[in-house]
């Protein structure tokens, strides 16, 4: 990495969970509670309002708020505030108040309603909601996520985008799950910070010169990601990412964001942890206890609270 | 049909394109306009902000703001207006306004982000978006368009919604382009108004007892629409829908938004009738040309503007 990039985000991101309240809007107490644990915890970064976070599902006035209260905080320099909304001009105003409460950067979806958009459209979606922002300090982070989207980042057009904005189109975070798509992306675009969407790729996103992962799963396995982080120039850090692997596949298996609120909720005592927003839908208390005695029976350390 | 849908809407709905100012912006006068211009050519209402009004890719306030601008006129009964975000508290917020100025209904998209929702999830979104608009007098039409959502709206499911809502589920717009599809739901569901998302397949619905079609390409054959419509039980309405088959086909196979809107640029001589929001991208001259020559053939008259 040049030295120009010494202050961008690298290492360990939680796409943290978004703990809700009865009527379920955002418990905002319990989520910049939930977002200093996992900092404790060894993450380098909180992705804010990602799809762990639910956000699509909040409306606009909600994830102001949330913002709203994150800038009364410390917090903002830790954040990569997910923004990327189906309207630009929503994707703007998000993107805004991230920067004015001083996050690190914006996570932007393409606009995913409209399918099969052409490379064309895509491009102008992105420059349009770089002019509308219109903030040299911008930090973008594209966000490549096919399965939610149905929408493929290529590399041409996300070349195009890093020479239009060299200042601005900062990184990607990569969450196909696809480690091909992942390590082009690393070695198409040297200085141009790929994450992975998985911290089962951390190990070779750091070996192949990539800045570190963002990912749901991390929600659970802080520690165990950010000892990979640390250690990953080590001689054991195959074996601690085989572990972590291995955990982050049973968290994932089935259902994963109604699975670690249930998993939060267990371990914290608090209901509301097992609160989601439709379409998704809260596992019930034999799955979770099923999910439980699985990672425990991967050296998971999961308590449950007294 | 029962006498007590006697009020509901019936026949021809153009899912009507919204033309844009310079800044990508509704131009709210000249979306009225056309609106009137739609039933002066024979439709039976309009679908309001729907997925050819580019509806996804407007903020909520731009929404709400078209909305109070067709309050103030004559035209809300003719209105169905489309709600459906992926936040399901965007959706209250549209719908009560919709309902507020006197829409006849309201058309809703399941929650389209988050992917493989479970029937469950589906049913919690739409049974939590009545519970809280809270109107006995909402009339919801659940939109099914699979290849913009990749969300399938069974039959089990949407049999349980009408159960659970009968007053207020009385509707759904087809978009799958799937005839078995489109006459399984008729079939299913007496009383239900299971209205064609496309004009080609409008004489089969009647036919088969359905209300009619809601369709984006009624926005350039209004007048042929409504022709089937009012001769569907004449002896020479195959002929008639057979001719609006092949030109609703001709117009939709590529890029059928921009298309149209080019179209109506032509025929207006208003260049602000080529704006599109990114993702999507506008035609250029000789596409246009190339279109209103093909159409031509097939005997649709779409004159230039003087």
């Amino acid at each position: 990495m040049t030295a120009a990039h010494d202050n961008r985000p690298r290492g360990v991101f939680a796409a943290a969970l978004t703990p809700l309240q009865d009527d379920l809007s955002p418990d905002i107490g319990a989520t910049i509670g939930h977002y200093r644990w996992l900092l404790d915890e060894g993450c380098d970064g909180i992705v804010c309002l990602g799809t762990t976070g639910e956000a699509n599902s909040f409306s606009l006035d909600e994830r102001l708020a949330l913002l709203d209260a994150l800038g009364a905080t410390d917090l903002p320099s830790k954040l990569v505030v997910g923004t990327g909304c189906c309207a630009v001009a929503d994707t703007v105003r998000l993107s805004k108040k991230a920067m004015e409460i001083g996050a690190a950067g914006v996570l932007v979806l393409p606009p995913f309603y409209y399918k099969g958009p052409s490379d064309e459209g895509l491009y102008a979606a992105y420059a349009e909601t770089i002019e509308r922002i219109g903030d040299p300090a911008l930090k973008l982070y594209i966000y490549h996520f096919p399965k939610m989207t149905a929408i493929d980042m290529g590399l041409e057009l996300i070349g195009r985008l890093i020479a239009a904005y060299p200042d601005n189109v900062v990184g990607l975070k990569n969450s196909s799950g696809d480690w091909d798509s992942i390590s082009s992306m690393i070695e198409a675009f040297p200085g141009f910070d790929v994450f992975a969407g998985t911290e089962e790729f951390l190990l070779p996103t750091l070996r192949l010169g990539g800045p570190g992962c963002m990912s749901a799963t991390v929600n659970l396995l802080a520690s165990q990601s950010a000892e990979v982080y640390a250690k990953w120039q080590d001689d054991g850090a195959d074996a601690l990412q085989e572990h972590l692997t291995a955990l982050r596949r049973t968290i994932s298996r089935a259902a994963p964001i109604p699975s670690m609120k249930a998993m939060m909720a267990r371990q914290t005592g608090t209901a509301a942890w097992t609160k989601v927003r439709p379409p998704l839908v809260a596992i019930d208390a034999a799955q979770t206890e099923r999910l439980a005695a699985e990672l425990a029976g991967q050296g998971l350390e999961l308590a449950a609270a007294a």
